[in-house]
């Protein structure tokens, strides 16, 4: 373990994730000396709270990085693009949550739990995945580790969280619309994606897209999770050796996004109870998977929690090998602040910080 | 066409489904006279509207069905299992929206689009097959005929109204309550199912459990919409030749249930192009699949309309021949009250009623 003292700026401090990584922080095992909270010159003067204490947030530029040992950036992709690389000259170590850096050759993407040997090769910038890719990974990686996995096919349950404060506050305002009668269509600013031409209400609806649609009329999100799940899961870089594919959806959730997965293993011996095994043996996985008590996971119990709950864990009756999970986690967390700090964590243990 | 006027009689006309046939009947082309509204006990006396016009409901008994030629019926397995064998020994035809006739062998399970034939054998009872089956057919029929379909895999994301009225009241109390900042779970007193021992709130959140679980900790409901779709495609009840899966999970959405399938047809030749010719040519469906222009099918879109809305068809870029769908539709009208009353239509139409 290091002995200093680091010195941490938490880039984008002032957002939905970035609130959720100062107070992951202040509950880690990081030996933290001073904290710095930087954003945008927009946010530049306001207070954050850090624990008891409150910081004053400061406007981030390349010359922000001076004495900074450890930057947890979530400031989207274009910040992380023009100052990620200026923090490393500094001599800090970046961990990302935006999407700029994640298919980089050059920057391990990490969940600590799954593939924490990617720290040891990184160069000075780490990358958060995408959040519907880090719980899906949870729940994936005992499994791909002891039968293999052929198929991967997913469906996502997003909550508006992910699309960040102010979707939360326009899903609220359409929700109370509706319940007084009133059109939802006014209040439709931000969902489904902040840039793109139309924006609909989330409020009793269901919305499938996430992000800009590219080739193959996938949409972005759709493949962050395809390609950012076959950078983690697998070491060689052979996409060929697991299919991945899905859909993702927004729905009216506020926090915690839902996963509907059919994973097609390797072992047509691999039973129901195996699957149910490797998730009670694997770190930070929690099984939640009494049906006969009706429990399961669900988006409203994860919340604020920083662990991966599957539950629904069913087997294809007509397809030997292949199962049915439900993965449940707090996107905010293990779905970005948490994995980010844990990654710090990581590194600290793996003496790399 | 026959060219008698019909007595029709709605058996649990003070439902959510029950007040939604009646005024599909009122716009149907059904040639009806007088027209009954039936219900239990508890409801007699109460009026229900229908067109310009006001009925009395009557209470539903084994006697009530005295020179009706056509009863409508979406009361419940128990009410439908009592009752129906009455009212076809009366000499009426019943088409029934419960569970409880839909695999018996003698009873013709009918989506007028996908099946019609099978009513030529019918024996008074016709059953309309779930909500969640009857969508998804629409789409998979012309796929079936056209490419074969070797296995589907469904993600269900299923709108509180399947659960009746008081679920749509708690649901829209419980997203009262969150948006006060008070607790949600006074209100849980129906969802996920009333019958059974837990109740959990579905605003902002999402609930793995659609009826009660069954062997294998699948729910009634997926085993429902797995047997239903056989039924319904495979003419010769061999299920080998079509492999059916999925996972059935309720949604905060009042009205329109959403469908992400994903379908490994028996041709690897076949298009994207290919599928959306084959949603544009069949009757009932509407493609709404441009995603330059931001078109996708929503479930608010879909409210109050009798057409199953297909869309987000893409390839799996790494299995040649399988397609991803993404199907809306409302739920209480195709799902329930339009498809009973559209199997009446045909039935005049084919000269069965």
């Amino acid at each position: 373990m290091s002995e200093k003292k680091l010195t941490v700026a938490v880039l984008g401090a002032t957002g939905a994730v970035g609130r959720r990584i100062l107070d992951q922080l202040q509950q880690s095992t990081i030996p933290y000396g001073t904290v710095r909270a930087l954003a945008s010159a927009k946010s530049a003067g306001e207070k954050v709270p850090f624990g008891h204490e409150v910081l004053t947030v400061e406007e981030a530029t390349a010359s922000s990085f001076e004495g900074v040992d450890l930057v947890l950036a979530s400031a989207g992709g274009s910040v992380s693009k023009n100052l990620a690389p200026a923090a490393v000259k500094a001599g800090a170590v970046v961990i990302d949550n935006s999407s700029y850096w994640r298919m980089d050759n050059n920057v391990p993407l990490v969940v600590p739990e799954v593939n924490p040997e990617a720290l040891l090769h990184h160069k000075g910038i780490i990358a958060n995945p995408n959040c519907s890719t880090t719980q899906l990974v949870m729940a994936l990686k005992p499994i791909h580790d002891r039968f293999g996995l052929d198929q991967v096919i997913i469906s996502t349950y997003q909550a508006a969280s992910g699309a960040g404060q102010a979707a939360i506050d326009e899903v609220k305002a359409e929700a109370q619309a509706r319940l007084n009668g009133q059109s939802m269509a006014e209040h439709a600013k931000i969902l489904p994606v902040k840039s793109d031409k139309k924006h609909y209400p989330l409020a009793f609806n269901l919305l499938p897209q996430i992000d800009v649609f590219e080739d193959g009329d996938y949409t972005h999100e759709e493949y962050k999770m395809i390609h950012e799940t076959k950078k983690i899961l697998l070491d060689d870089k052979d996409s060929r050796e697991m299919k991945v594919t899905g859909t993702a959806v927004r729905v009216p959730v506020i926090i915690g996004h839902g996963e509907s997965v059919y994973v097609q293993t390797g072992d047509e011996q691999a039973t129901v109870a195996d699957i149910r095994q490797l998730m009670v043996d694997f770190p930070g996985v929690v099984l939640e998977d009494d049906v006969a008590h009706q429990v399961y996971p669900q988006p409203v119990e994860a919340e604020g929690k920083r662990e991966t709950f599957v539950g629904r864990i069913r087997a294809d009756l007509e397809n030997p090998g292949a199962f049915h999970l439900w993965i449940v986690s707090d996107n905010l967390l293990k779905g970005a602040a948490w994995n980010t700090v844990e990654i710090a964590e990581k590194m600290v243990e793996m003496n790399l910080l």
